[in-house]
């Protein structure tokens, strides 16, 4: 009695499933401190400590029915101006809070600008390898997600000649997310660059246009002084995804904004939808004491320095041991190439008690990813169990 | 460059916000303090006291990453277990973790379940009047709300043989919300065992399940002694969809449950339905500190004493002026007839400073609601308007 998507959904699940109950299953037998879970994007790292102090206060000083209460779908008016500013203060932008919406996390924002802006067979353009839940959130409305075959010739950086060849008369967004799940890449401004150009020559050619979604999660979690370039001073036709999952160490509480900047086309009418898009979904609107906690927030991060360290950590031992990889810059993944078939690898791997995902899953086979936001012990037990995978593929 | 949908309904939603913008305008021109706006179902009482504790110390006691972690997209088991053990204990029932499925509100309950059953074209059946949202919650999926016409010679009981009338090999779910937003109405055991005779005999008929989902936010407001049944004791292909939006006074926390019964048919795809549908809709889970914190909450309620006051003080000066209504037997809201067209009369309160929604809103012309959900003072405040509003209509 389950609807027909929902069935189809449920078949193909259950990968997910097994490696799962797989890693309850290693845990059971050989003590979880012996297994090697590299497969969740959980942060690892805590939020930082002035949290704990604005929550209580919150709590303690605010009339609960202002804390706890219904506000505009679009979030809290002060809420929306301190994001604004601060994006301003660190991006030289010039937002108010009528350019944000508060959201559910990022996975809400993403359904609540497809709701907005997807018709029924429009295409939604990504780069491989992507986040797959991406082809979920427009089918959601209909949509079609189309997958650009992955550049595993240049270093996973978006390909704008690939994405010039795939717009049609259909394609309604493109959908990036740098720094990148499950590659680490952060996108240059280079690449942003060749990636907007093709947008606007292409939008003028099919007589509508194409909006840019940043997703962007993982914004903060740079390494080795990269930066990541801020997409509504490129393009006006932008929409930013953000969250805190990441940066706060939040993932739990499902607190995240939409940037429309007032240069979008139908400035007026995108803003009303996404508005009413967060009603009807069922969000309604964001957490109400998560939004005012993170107002209070806004300079603090949660400490990615156990995010760098691992990520260090797992370069030296790669390299020591022989896996090839690509060099992350941001998010806290690594993506290694697999001496063969991905998920035969995978199965390998297991045999270590080592869980990882199989490229396969982000489009892209022939690889697989190591989510490193674990404990760095994890990383340092690991080693063993590493080496002797690689050992299984040596001549 | 909206998408369609959205288009139609940023047309049709220009009528709420124009009664916000009136909202606004006479609270600046005649100070809020003189403006009775009862138009909006904001819970006024105040949460239990013991929420702060428990969420104070849930701060100071709990591992943050797990506190604001990820957790199973269905929520943490342990509050599921003691949700479950709570209702069994209440109702008499046999629910166990599994049976729960933790929801970003009721709101986002009822999405997860249609989500779950509808396909394209599945029809989805209510009694008027009745919450204008669902009419969208079902379209998200491509489902059609059909809209039974209101029992207004019943007092607005649900009238069995107009639903029997209108099930066709369509109808994939009946939804229905007692206590009822707008009328203020509890459906009875008898009414239940009227409905659910004509579910089995359909679902006979039709050769598939009919579900009944039962929206309950407004469960534990009742006056009078009066009961409200809980409905997977008389019907087993039943989803209970609950918010502690009211019960707790924590609307803008967006937190509830679905209750999915073991009975149901096909039970497990059910529940992995349900888990996969809250994540890919882009809730991904229920806000993780608002799950601990309610779970300690389980026997407490918001004072409700203040609605039933309110009623009382409606109905007493209703009864005066010469209004009249449908006696509320739960919920926050009363139901009056109105002596013209509700559309009318709505503006003409406006000229009052009385702020109502015209049953038109709710499929019900002819009435209007009024939410009483405000502080005493307003409604004592408000009786001279309301006088004078009554004498308008007087020969």
């Amino acid at each position: 009695m389950v609807s027909d998507k929902m069935k189809g959904l449920l078949a193909g699940s259950s990968v997910i499933r097994a490696m799962f109950e797989d890693g309850k299953r290693l845990a059971k037998e050989y003590g979880s401190e012996n297994v090697y879970d590299f497969s969740l994007g959980n942060p690892f790292s805590y939020p930082p400590e002035k949290l704990k102090t604005v929550i209580k206060s919150l709590v303690d000083d605010l009339n609960p029915t202002f804390l706890h209460g219904y506000m505009n779908n679009s979030g809290y008016e002060a809420v929306r101006e301190k994001i604004a500013s601060s994006l301003n203060k660190r991006f030289g932008t010039d937002f108010s809070f009528m350019n944000i919406i508060m959201t559910v996390g990022a996975a809400g924002g993403l359904n609540v600008a497809f709701k907005t802006l997807l018709n029924p067979g429009d295409e939604v353009i990504t780069f491989s390898p992507y986040f797959s839940e991406y082809r979920h959130y427009a089918d959601n409305f209909g949509g079609k997600l189309v997958a650009l075959k992955p550049n595993t010739g240049g270093g996973f950086r978006p390909d704008a000649e690939e994405l010039k060849k795939a717009i049609t008369t259909n394609t309604k967004a493109v959908i990036i997310n740098s720094p990148n799940n499950p590659t680490g890449v952060v996108y240059s401004e280079e690449d942003i660059r060749n990636i907007v150009n093709v947008l606007r020559e292409k939008s003028a050619e099919i007589g509508h246009a194409i909006f840019l979604i940043s997703d962007e999660p993982y914004r903060e979690l740079v390494y080795g002084g990269v930066t990541v370039p801020y997409l509504t001073k490129y393009y006006e036709n932008t929409m930013v995804c953000y969250s805190y999952s990441k940066s706060l160490s939040l993932p739990g509480e499902r607190i995240g904004y939409l940037v429309i900047p007032t240069e979008i086309e139908d400035f007026s009418d995108m803003v009303s939808a996404t508005n009413t898009a967060t009603r009807i979904l069922g969000f309604v609107n964001a957490p109400s004491l998560m939004q005012l906690a993170i107002a209070e927030c806004l300079d603090e991060c949660a400490d990615i320095s156990v995010y760098e360290e691992n990520r260090n950590k797992l370069m030296k031992m790669f390299d020591e041991i022989g896996f090839s990889y690509i060099k992350p810059e941001g998010a806290f993944y690594l993506f290694m190439k697999t001496p063969e078939d991905d998920k035969a690898f995978a199965e390998q791997a297991k045999k270590e008690r080592i869980l990882l995902v199989p490229g396969s899953a982000f489009g892209c086979p022939g690889y697989a990813r190591i989510a490193y936001c674990v404990d760095t012990k994890v990383i340092e037990r690991s080693y063993e169990g590493f080496r002797r995978l690689a050992e299984r593929y040596r001549d």
